[in-house]
């Protein structure tokens, strides 16, 4: 098995000695790039110099090469307290290099485009009803989305520096091919030539694990802790694992299936063949089925209809929790506590964070989430299981994807410059 | 979370200097035992030396010591094919230091000896009905046992190095305290102290974990892969994680408790108070009551039950397959395939070995495990998922903790110098 995050791109040698001359420079750079990046507060190039250990002039060379590229940006000077030069703060650039973001999910296609300060600049989500979609129009749709979106920025004087593709079902990292996504009903497809972006590098990968690394990025006020279990409840359900920072991938990166996970053998039929996943209780058209809602109602109906009746249920008295009202409107509270009660006696991990249509329902599935949890998993009276709602916010494998594109020119900044 | 063997003693320092100059004799005596241990074919101390990369003098020195504290042992000296001085073949010692394996577990207790070679010297199992069973009765009877073997081969010359106390439920490697083993209905308590072993190093873990690392140590014909999720089926069902020949402990190394996995939420109470779980379908005493057995017969009567089943159904004919009569006889077969599902869906490992009364059942199981992970495993189009017996022997947490002493000399063999 594998515990590693995205792969990064690699580049080109041309022979042993090339290789290391050119190696050591890279990295180098990507020290360099990685003190700018990563730092608290902008640095100059003296702090640059401290924080990496590299010479005055070794740095300032690179971070001349840097600013050129387009990849740091020098703020105005500032005059310290003491005498001598004064100081040019480095940030990340913002507007120039950029990352795409594309995804296609059972309702919704969407391009997002994030820059190297983490800004948004550009997001277009267009709803659809994509079961059973034929993925040539689909995914020819969101290569139309995708060019839009890149002329764009292409247009404002901004580079793409590539795309990943967030899909929701089992991708292959080998062969760059969707093996299945259930609810698309799509099977073994090379998704990225329909797009028909041409030489922009486009790389697949699952919907969960993208949007897990948007939470780990931060641009949140509450970090997420090193290691957790990350869980995107949409139409399908798909979940992530992560160790010390790091997607623990499995031996193929086909791990976190939880919507597959038996809440019932006496259930419904799911999309995959088998009866009673968590995908048939807890799924969002599952839970807008147990609502009354038609099945595509967008999530803010579902929201909105569980507000009016935890207001219709306070009456004159104004005191009925939220609690008691969710098991009624919600049962997909109770299912979705039992298979994170096995992730959690299979995995041994104590925090769970709920994104996708999850994050703005956990007011109505907390109270039976937790107590399922606190009822099914054998560790529950020795650990503090703790559940949060995701930070990243919607459609948060879209900036993921995006971020992965820019991890990766900052891992190797060097093709850049 | 953790990847990790289990820990290995440390043995405590003087100082910085003394430190250093002590660790580096120390590396190199692991060096050199490790070369001595894992090497295909018996090394001389040029051999060793060769493997190593250490001087001919200093190899010769440690060899020396090795051999004197007894860890090592030459054989009688060869001569080769061309002039020189004989080369003298260094193998483990047998029957010299030692490691005890010791467990409780809900129908036998046990203490085991194994030598350096891997040979089992002693093995005790004692059936027993440990149910909800008093812990400072249980454990001095087992310190008893243990005190009873341990006696026993000191009399024989040989030096037990320490102990590995395996127990059916979770067990925190930090305070040493197992805090909860549902079939015993034990919790929260310190459980060396009872067994009155004076000033033998004694170190407790979780069975299926132990059971694992029995599996990986090799000592059978069909090598286990590098990765594998290990299944001990007794009384109570747990389960281990192995990644890169490493145990994969979660965040606490309570991780594996299949046996609390739903397999349906309207199934009977469990031990741990939920209800429906994998033990109340395919522990042994559920397996026992469904072939109208006692639930505390021994496996042998299952297995002899199951098989004149067999014979009777192959009736004239002589063509019923095993997979036929094992639905009704065994109805264990479908749950575990269905928490087994849930497993690989959630962690994507394509190895599954089946230990503890599993292994021998296996031909009863196997049908009904693969037809439930062939219809629930969203990947299983993609993967070979291999299910297969184990290799290690009936109580291999005996065998695990045994090796997981002598394993802890190994590598800290100044300890014995």
């Amino acid at each position: 098995m594998t515990t590693a995050g995205t792969a990064h791109e690699t580049t080109t040698r041309t022979g042993p000695a090339a290789a290391r001359q050119h190696s050591l420079r890279e990295h180098n750079l990507e020290l360099v790039a990685r003190a700018v990046f990563e730092g608290p507060e902008p640095l100059s190039r003296a702090g640059v110099a401290a924080a990496t250990g590299l010479a005055r002039a070794t740095v300032s060379t690179l971070v001349d090469q840097l600013v050129a590229a387009r990849l740091v940006r020098e703020l105005p000077a500032v005059t310290g307290g003491r005498a001598g030069r004064p100081a040019v703060p480095l940030v990340p650039a913002p507007r120039s290099v950029v990352g795409l973001g594309l995804e296609v999910n059972v309702d919704y296609l969407g391009a997002r485009v994030l820059d190297l300060t983490g800004d948004v600049v550009v997001d277009r989500v267009v709803p659809g009803a994509l079961h059973d979609s034929d993925p040539a129009v689909v995914l020819r749709r969101l290569g139309e989305l995708a060019r839009e979106v890149s002329d764009g920025v292409a247009a404002s004087g901004m580079t793409v520096a590539g795309a990943r593709l967030a899909l929701p079902g089992l991708v292959d990292p080998r062969t760059g091919l969707l093996e299945v996504a259930p609810n698309l009903g799509w099977s073994t497809l090379d998704p990225v030539p329909p797009l028909g972006l041409g030489d922009l590098p486009v790389r697949i990968a699952n919907e969960a694990k993208l949007a897990a690394l948007a939470e780990l990025a931060g641009g949140s006020d509450v970090a997420a802790p090193d290691s957790f279990v990350f869980v995107s409840g949409d139409v399908g359900i798909g979940a992530a694992i992560v160790v010390d920072r790091a997607l623990f991938l499995g031996e193929r990166g086909w791990n976190g299936e939880i919507g597959h996970v038996v809440v019932d053998p006496a259930g419904p039929r799911c999309s995959c063949g088998a009866f009673g996943c968590l995908e048939q209780y807890a799924g969002k058209e599952a839970m807008m089925r147990a609502a009354g809602l038609p099945t595509d109602a967008p999530l803010a109906a579902l929201v909105a209809l569980l507000t009016e009746r935890d207001a219709a249920a306070r009456g004159g008295s104004g005191v009925v929790a939220r609690a008691g009202s969710a098991a009624a409107a919600l049962p997909a509270g109770r299912a979705l506590g039992s298979a994170l009660a096995d992730f959690v006696n299979l995995l041994d991990v104590s925090t769970i964070v709920l994104g996708g249509a999850y994050t703005e329902l956990l007011p109505w599935l907390r109270a039976d989430v937790e107590a399922v949890l606190a009822d099914r998993v054998l560790a529950a009276p020795f650990v503090d299981l703790e559940v949060r709602a995701a930070q990243a916010g919607p459609q948060a494998a879209l900036t993921g994807g995006a971020r992965e594109v820019l991890r990766a020119v900052l891992a190797d900044p060097a093709a850049w410059v």
